[in-house]
């Protein structure tokens, strides 16, 4: 079984609102072995629409149609499907009492447009939305699966959950799909490719890795396809045999795991705490950690020194260092990290200051120049960037080569000290 | 002219990185009046990719296609477009001279593989890319525009702003398209719609609004088409008008503006500062904030308290408050927001705290409770929220929430104290 996903919405052809629900229903559906053939994203008009179901239904089995569902005028979905599937809208008193219900639990009466939020197809078999007021539709037709859901995420996501997957898996589902991961930190996306060439050039017909670059890391994903699990396991566990063989340290995690998580894990295991002092991140390196369930075992705070006086006052940076070296300098760092370390006493920290942009930038110093500062239980590394002209990705930049240097002194210092296991401050 | 966007890659497939390319496009396109009428993410696969540029010929006379560009073996985009418009590919000496020059800077030589990365379609206009290896291409092929830009976001980013919408302005370009943005929050999409339902009803035809929802607020946007650059601005703003009419102070801005942005907007126009002391959103309130260029008019910077030792020794939330009331208490948020003023001296505080989830929850305080607190130049203001099991929505709702106290609070104290338009502390 092939899905294809179409989203419905002049917002996002608009580039007003970033399409985000495509990407978590393919991570679904490729847990249950489902692969999405294409996505679609198309505008809130009838010929668009009936133009995109007929052409998913010829590279598909499964399509799932999100947005476009609501009650106000711009929203032409249900009607469209109804001109699709040949059949005509009916109201269901089942969701008209549900969304009703919804209204009065907020204290007020339903306004008159949201009783069309209870029209669905004749045809389909609805899907009770218990967290909003857009019923899902589930369509059985010429041996096909056709699913629509509402675009709000939450929504979205609450259907696919507790209707649509549970079903799903109850098809048929013929061939075996498998991917396996490894997040590697540090090479870039060429001399990576150079150094396991041998391993892709041996790769048997059933498998394929991919590249998938970010800033300062590369994942690697093994796709295998097969009849028997097993099988089609063991392969795909010799092949990351190989490729571990090749990359050494520079592999983080085997897991569909992101960084900060790997990292946070590992620093737990080792029993370490961690603190920033953040100017030019303005908190985005807590923020990018206590995303992430498990951060608090770690992770004791953060002083987003983003005004001078604060530097001073709060992170005990001197006068003179701010009036001699200047915000963004070595010294600056140094005095914020040592600092947040003392302030939190934890066992590592990290420093950041730099000129974010588009604005404040000299001739000694653009747009882009950021300083970093590492503490250990036993070092400290400072290192000077120089990135470019977005506001935003010197932000992420900084981000994650803190992160990476973090990392790299926490490794070293953990190869350096096995003895103590870094256990004792 | 209209345009389509076609994504390649198998990791966008598996919703292994979200697609964002497009709504950037989109984005930059809509300045220049050219709507795209479609995107299409499809795998790295020759006949996948052969069908989407078929399918876009035949709906748009621009075509941007991102992405399979890399120097990997899963990269096929620019052989199969050699077949597609029936050419070759050919070393491109400048092209190669460039590469190879990016990797002596790193210190490097260039890898044998990156040799491919100088191949571009006979038939094209090579795009030269500064900040990166792959190349970009224009083809002109009957009457239609087909550009090909690498899918690492910020060679794409700039490809577009340097070397494509340059040449794409001075094409012809027949329709005018105009879009006007009212960013309101406090009130719901249904209730919003009720409210300007004569508005819409009253609509000429080339005038259409869009609900643009996202958490505590709803943004609308008004679309026009016409000839006449003067006419069309003339009926929007008449619906501007008559839209603000109905919902008065829930609108914030009538600009394409974030709500953080219009925050640090207002306040810096009243001259006042701006603390956090975040528990729960981690850090998460100064990245939106200081994500936006002028935040440091305003934001003076934060205490992440995500450790509990971290509440009482640098906020002073007093050990018997957290003993008997609990870190998430309205008691404690009171604790953090009066320290957050008085340590960073600012006229305004929020101060966020509660159970995120997964786990942490018990049966008087489950997963999803918050308290958050704001203090501005006059009054104290603390609510409790009990949101769902989402982590990471959580987050981002009592993000927002706090913000929406914080504007809530100072538009109050501005309306009330007109006189020192709050500029004395």
């Amino acid at each position: 079984m092939k899905a294809e996903i179409i989203c419905i919405g002049d917002e996002l052809l608009l580039g007003q609102i970033m399409e985000t629900n495509s990407a978590w229903i393919a991570q679904q559906l490729s847990k249950v072995s489902v692969p999405v053939v294409q996505i679609a994203t198309v505008a809130d008009e009838e010929k668009a629409i009936l133009e995109a179901l007929e052409s998913a239904s010829n590279r598909a089995e499964l399509v799932i149609i999100t947005g476009g569902l609501g009650p106000t005028r711009d929203d032409v979905t249900k009607k469209t499907a109804a001109k699709y599937f040949n059949t005509t809208l009916i109201k269901n008193d089942e969701v008209l009492f549900h969304v009703k219900g919804i209204f009065s639990k907020l204290g007020y009466e339903m306004p008159a447009i949201n009783r069309s939020q209870a029209d669905v197809l004749a045809c389909c078999t609805p899907l009770f939305n218990k967290v909003g007021t857009a019923p899902g539709m589930w369509i059985d037709e010429k041996e096909k699966v056709y699913i629509f859901l509402p675009g709000v995420p939450y929504e979205m996501k609450y259907l696919m959950e507790y209707e649509v997957l549970p079903r799903l898996q109850k098809l048929y589902i013929k061939d075996i799909y498998r991917h396996e991961y490894i997040l590697t930190v540090g090479i870039g996306e060429s001399v990576l490719a150079q150094k396991i060439e041998d391993v892709e050039e041996a790769l048997p017909e059933n498998i394929s890795i991919a590249y998938l670059p970010k800033i300062g890391m590369v994942r690697l994903r093994l796709s295998g396809k097969g009849d028997k699990a097993a099988v089609l396991q063991r392969q795909l566990e010799e092949i990351k045999r190989r490729i571990s063989e090749k990359l050494g340290a520079a592999i983080v995690a085997y897991d569909n795991v992101e960084f900060e998580e790997v990292l946070i894990h590992e620093m737990t295991k080792a029993g370490v705490s961690l603190a920033t002092a953040e100017s030019c991140t303005g908190g985005k390196i807590a923020a990018n950690l206590t995303k992430y369930a498990g951060a608090g075992k770690v992770f004791l705070g953060s002083v987003v020194s983003y005004a001078n006086e604060v530097k001073t006052k709060v992170l005990k940076v001197p006068e003179e260092t701010l009036q001699n070296q200047g915000a963004v300098s070595e010294e600056t760092v140094i005095a914020m990290v040592k600092e947040a370390k003392e302030l939190f006493g934890s066992d590592y920290a990290v420093a950041t200051s730099g000129i974010a942009g588009p604005t404040g930038g000299t001739q000694e110093k653009p747009v882009g120049t950021v300083w970093i500062a590492v503490k250990g239980k036993y070092k400290l590394r400072t290192k000077a960037f120089h990135f470019q002209n977005n506001r935003q990705i010197n932000i992420a930049r900084t981000t994650t080569q803190a992160l990476l240097m973090l990392w790299d002194l926490f490794r070293e210092e953990k190869i350096e000290n096995p003895e103590n296991n870094l256990l004792n401050s």
